[in-house]
Order: C-alpha cells, then sequence, then structure tokens
C-alpha cells in the first residue's frame, strides 16, 4: 500500500496556498490528513479539498504535531518564526519565501535539475525564487550538452508574484482607468493599470534589487556552479499569473538551435512553443493555470559565437511557486 | 524675418500623424501652409490646427506642388508609392515608414545622435524604427565615452507601436476581459488583455524578427559603425504608448555607473530617473506624452567586466516618431 502524510499548509488562503492544495489534489498526492494554517485574520474560514471542506486554523508554534511534510508560503518572516517548530515536530518543512533559500545546511530544490540535492535536507527544504524556477526548468537541458558562462535575463513579471491583493489591484486600477477613474496604488507602489516598473524589492549597493540577486545567487546554488555569471533585469508587467522571461545564454561551446530544441522536447517540465511561421511563441496567456513552463523564440545570439536566445513562459502561482513545491513533496 | 515653410502631413488621421500636428504646434514650428493628406476613406475629416480646421484632402501623385517638406507616416507601401512624386514636385520628404531606411543614398537620422548626416539627404530622409531611436538617445553618449561592442536588449512595447487601432483594442479587449466577456482579438494576431507576445512581426530564416532586425541593421547605421554588434529580444506588453527597454552593453572599455550618469546628465533629450532609494525608474506613466526619453536603473553589469545594464522609457507615438520626424525637419 502507498504511505499517506499528514499535510499542512502554513499561508492556505494566500494566492500560493490555495494553489498548493489545488495542486495536491490534481497530483493526487498522498494526503491522510490535511491542516490549513494561517494567520489570525483568516481563521475560521473553510477552503475545500478534496470536495470536503477544511477549516483554517491559526498557526501556532505547537501546530505540527503529527505532522510530516509542512508547504510554507506565507513570507518570509513566517517561515523564521516557524520553520524551526515545525522542523522539532518531526516535519519536513518545504519552504516558499526566501529565509533559508541561501543557507548552506538548506537545499533549494527545482525537481527537473537538482531532484538528488533533496537528499541531505535537515528538515528544511527551500522552493526557490519563481523567476529562477521558470528560467533553470528551461536552461538545464543547455547546461547538460554544454556548462552556461554567462546569462543576461530580462523578466516579464506579473501581479501574483506580489499576492492576491496585487493582482486585484491590478484589476481594479485598470478597471478605474477605463472608466476615466484615478488611479491609486495601495498594495504596488507605482500604478499598474497599462503600466511597467523595476521590481519592487530593495535595491542594493550595487544597484541591483533582491528579486535580481535572487536569480543570480539561486541559480549558482541550484546548478552546483559558482562560476555562472548573471546579468538580470527584473521588471513588472501588468499581466497577471504568469511570467515571461527573455534570456540570452553564454556556453563553453557554441550549441545549435536544433541540439538546443532537441534537448528541449526531451526535457520534464518544458513545453516547447516555437512556431516562427505563424508568430506563436510562449505567452501568458497560454502558460496560465499550466504545469509546464513554454520555451519559444529559439536562435542564435547575434551577438556572440557561442550565443543563443530563448523566451519563456511559466504560470508564477503554479511551477514559481506551489507546483514546484509539491513536486519537491513528491520526491521526499 | 524666419523662413517658414510649406509643409504636408500624409497618413494625418493616424496615431503618429495627429501627434506630428501636435508636435508642429508646441514646438511652433513655421509652418506657412498645412496641407494634411490620407487616404479616400479619410477625406472631409478635419484636425485642429493652431486652433484652425485644417481639411484632410486625397493623397495623390499631385498633393505635393509648393511644398517644401513632406512627413509621411501613412506605412510603407505609401510611402513607396508617393514619397517620390513629392520629391520631385521639390518637397524634402521625412519619412517614418521602414521604406527607405537601409538604403545607401538615404539618411536615417535621430537629431541627438547623427544630426550632421541631414546634410547629405537627397530628398529623402528616413526617421528610424521607434525602439532603435529610444535606445539610441541613451547609448549614444555612452558610445561618445568609449565605442559599444555589443548591445543586448529585451523590448517591452506598447500599443501605439501598432497604432491607433491596436491602443483601441488593448482597450477594449481589457474591459472585456474584466467583464467576464471573451476577449476576440481583431487588429493584433494574439490576445492583449494582460497577455504579452512576441512582436508581431514576420520572423526571418535567423529567428529574429523584422523589429528586432531594424534594431540591429538601423543602429549600424545610425551609428556609422558596422562592427557593432545587436542581439535584440522584441515583445508587445499590455502598455498604450511608451516603449520601454533593458539594455546591456559592453564597451571597449569599462565606463563607470557615475561617468555614465555624468553622460546622460548633459546629453540631449535624455532625462535620468534613477531613484533607488524610492525604487523610482522610468515607467510608461511617467515617458507618456513625454519628450524626453528617460533613463535609470544603471549599473554595472554582473555578467561582463566592460558592461553596463540601464533601462529606458520614451513615448513611442513623440520621440518614437512624430517628434524625432519634427526634429529632423527643424535641422533642414
Amino acid at each position: 500500500m502507498a504511505k499517506s502524510f499528514n499535510v499542512a499548509v502554513v499561508g492556505a488562503t494566500g494566492a500560493v496556498g490555495v494553489e498548493m492544495l489545488k495542486t495536491l489534489e490534481k497530483r493526487n498526492f498522498p494526503v491522510k490528513n490535511l491542516k490549513l494554517l494561517a494567520s489570525e485574520r483568516s481563521v475560521g474560514k473553510t477552503l475545500k479539498f478534496k470536495g470536503e471542506d477544511v477549516k483554517v486554523e491559526k498557526l501556532t508554534e505547537d501546530s505540527f504535531g503529527g505532522v510530516d511534510i509542512a508547504l510554507f508560503s506565507a513570507g518570509a518572516s513566517r517561515s523564521r518564526d516557524f520553520a524551526s517548530h515545525a522542523v522539532k515536530a518531526g516535519a519536513v518543512v518545504i519552504d516558499n519565501s526566501s529565509a533559508f533559500r541561501m543557507q548552506a545546511d538548506v537545499p533549494l530544490i527545482v525537481p527537473e535539475v537538482n531532484p538528488e540535492d533533496v537528499k541531505w535536507h535537515k528538515g528544511i527544504i527551500a522552493n526557490p525564487n519563481c523567476t529562477t524556477i521558470i528560467m533553470l526548468v528551461a536552461l538545464k537541458p543547455l547546461y547538460d550538452i554544454s556548462p552556461i558562462k554567462r546569462i543576461i535575463v530580462s523578466t516579464y513579471q506579473c501581479a501574483s508574484g506580489a499576492g492576491a491583493k496585487a493582482m486585484e489591484e491590478l484589476r481594479n486600477e485598470t478597471a478605474d482607468y477605463l472608466a476615466g477613474r484615478p488611479v491609486v496604488p495601495q498594495v504596488l507602489p507605482h500604478p499598474y493599470a497599462f503600466n511597467l516598473f523595476s521590481h519592487n524589492t530593495t535595491i542594493g549597493p550595487n544597484g541591483y534589487c533582491e528579486e535580481e540577486m535572487k536569480m543570480v545567487n539561486e541559480t549558482r546554488k541550484i546548478m552546483h556552479d559558482d562560476k555562472i555569471l548573471v546579468c538580470p533585469t527584473c521588471v513588472r508587467v501588468p499581466c497577471l499569473r504568469s511570467h515571461a522571461e527573455a534570456i540570452t545564454v553564454e556556453q563553453e561551446r557554441k550549441v545549435s538551435v536544433e541540439e538546443a530544441l532537441a534537448a528541449f522536447a526531451k526535457a520534464p517540465g518544458l513545453k516547447i512553443v516555437n512556431d516562427a511561421e505563424r508568430n506563436y511563441f510562449p505567452m501568458p496567456v497560454d502558460s496560465n493555470e499550466q504545469y509546464d513552463v513554454l520555451v519559444g523564440r529559439v536562435r542564435d545570439d547575434l551577438s556572440s559565437p557561442n550565443g543563443l536566445a530563448i523566451f519563456v513562459c511559466g504560470d508564477q502561482l503554479l511551477k514559481g511557486a506551489a507546483l514546484n513545491a509539491v513536486q519537491v513533496a513528491e520526491l521526499l
């Protein structure tokens, strides 16, 4: 008989938490008991799981008795405060926040890229940043042909990365704009309706924002290659739940477009969308609510003999967060 | 007494044509007589210029008698059919289409970059592609410090580049989406509401679309440097009238962030928007209806010793088209 697990979802009512429930159900993850945890103000709400109502309970230090797997998606400070209690209670924590990602004793895992790292966890496994996950699902098959030396990436990031409230704000602001009403941002720092802006995380002394430095540092950790150079520009665009990324890579040897496409075709978690004749390439409308990362616009980099350019699109809430976490749970 | 000119605007009722009229008026261009030309279906319409109604006339081969300057913005095939008639009638044509841009005997001019090329025109001067203009206004001051060897650019292009109907389609589709109605694209090939897609021009045999190859070829012609390598990715995002671009450049020698900012501060047509503390950088809402190209996010390229990364934003209808054309007319 297949083993089944007591699963807790921390931050169950958030944009990612809701998708975690759906993904556990859809992928038929062997859940014995499900515990939904959230902050005080969500207590009393119920969420559906396999047709049944599950009550949201308050997250406390004592919430984790009997829990085998705790999926955390309630922000870095909650993870820092509560993950150790879950581990002490015997659970394995799969944490979607940035709290532990760069800790040396915490594996950072994209199941299509470095599933083997799950073996050395000490109670906590970190889920990478959404833009990093989506990029690396596409770059791993290229790296396997020839090591990647340099990545230049520009992101087109959607609202969901900033949470359910940001998605709502984008919808509301856009309706206001179209009706000629003033647009008043409350969740995000800048107007979002028919606008775009540099990613709203703190800019560090080197001029890169936190989101960009995640792409730099997490890429190296996940790929086990500290020599990979990454130059990211992270931008929020007015889309709802898929990130897109324009990626230029330089590899040790030239990888041809044909080789790249052959590798993408065999790679897990990727779907090639590369119809030049119809000008049909990865788009958010096609990756929304999909598990696979879409990859296309595969072409030689006109500016480098060993370069390739690609364009990817992936659901931020699923592959960028909830799906990746559930896939990590499946590895366990 | 200052000289004044008989000016014709071809394609006067289009998105760019309307902005050309506004720009001529706002910059107080010395217009003696103004002739508005368009296709049959716009004949009879009137447009305001300096408080007066000007009737739109039908564009014919005989439209250009007495015209000194003809501003064309009615698409490449109209330009091919009618520009020679304007030149024969004694006018100087400033053409906003792609028809003549790469012809060896036609100068391609961004007034902030290569104004000297206006001298050798033989009747036709071409206005570059909008993405190229906006990029080069920012790159020229860097090039003047040290030659640029390589450019990697990802664009975030707005609806206006595809014309007034595309802007309308974006508004309508978005309203449909928000109201739960089906989204049916008619002008552009893909859904545009809360979506983005690879630029909708024909993909060539090398995998790059026409828009991208314009950035490659026009950059070299305008900068008079055939060795500049350019790797562009052109993407349409759901914004209305400003293009943004994430640009990574490699130069012959390292140019520091401070040097770059000092050069930007002195350069014509540029405005620095680079407030890391407030996370305030170039955004379409701030460049819409502005003459200046906004530049910011100036930082060292983490992946190259001689690299810099910047982010720019410019009004596609103005600096990307109408303003640049009127500035060329001013040079004359």
